[in-house]
């Protein structure tokens, strides 16, 4: 049995799932959003750097992933998501976990079926195979799904927690 | 009397660069770069993260400033940025420190005089201003720079480092 923290970044809104997984049969722990309100942009980071900590500290996830996310429209946009990614790999990270990438096409094939499943898909195949899982909201939804495609990837070496001296 | 850490974000090499400035008076502590070599992007993130954590807790600032940094040109380029940013923005804050941010023409202004500077004449101007100081490369260069503009436009709130609970 491993615990696997899901995680799909933002700025404002940070999703995460922690799902337990043990050979396919997979099972709902939590899930909810880090938010970061005004402020400057080091004080939204370190807001977000503490609650994530505060959830892993919680809920002792082995392994992390993070939705791989490119945004090719908008600069501005894509550099702030660059630094709300930064957090979904570093935390994990400090605490000594493995941290996955998954591609959002990946993660939609894997829990859908499809690579260009919808939102609303998601949610309902993500509450299809976590039964009484009571999704707080998209952000958590899509983390929960990330978390799903991360057990369902894992191999031998992912699922032994690389030790960071 | 107040000491200044002057960060130029870089996912391979973070510059980094550190002065004393007192009522106009500025003073070279120490300059260098933090590296992050192979590995996925949690490892490189927690390499940096670890490295600018013994940087400000070998020479304790009092403030510090990140150069903003905009790429329009290349997404994915944009998004490493972005994540290097979120490290040099996050570590000071967790250290308690008030974060600057000032854009890449107003450092070359403060710096040389005008804001279409070249690196080299940033070079010049930065040891021009800070003798004896023996730059460790162009990004601990421009680090210093980002101190040294930090140093004149910080006003009162700046000088007085903000306490986060």
């Amino acid at each position: 049995m491993i615990r696997v923290l899901g995680i799909d970044p933002g700025l404002v809104n940070l999703g995460w799932g922690v799902i337990e997984a043990d050979r396919g049969r997979m099972r709902h722990v939590a899930n909810g959003s880090c938010h970061s309100g005004k402020g400057d942009l080091a004080d939204r980071l370190l807001q977000l750097h503490r609650q994530l900590s505060g959830i892993i500290d919680s809920y002792r996830p082995q392994t992390a992933a993070v939705e791989q996310t490119f945004v090719n429209k908008d600069a501005v946009a894509t550099l702030k998501l660059g630094q709300a990614r930064a957090i979904a790999l570093l935390v994990p990270a400090q605490f000594g976990l493995t941290v996955g990438e998954y591609a959002p096409n990946k993660v939609k094939k894997c829990v859908v079926g499809v690579g260009h499943a919808d939102k609303r898909q998601v949610q309902h195949m993500v509450r299809m195979q976590l039964p009484g899982a009571d999704l707080t909201g998209p952000d958590a939804a899509d983390a929960l799904a990330v978390a799903i495609c991360h057990a369902f990837y894992m191999d031998a070496t992912a699922v032994a927690p690389k030790v960071r001296a």
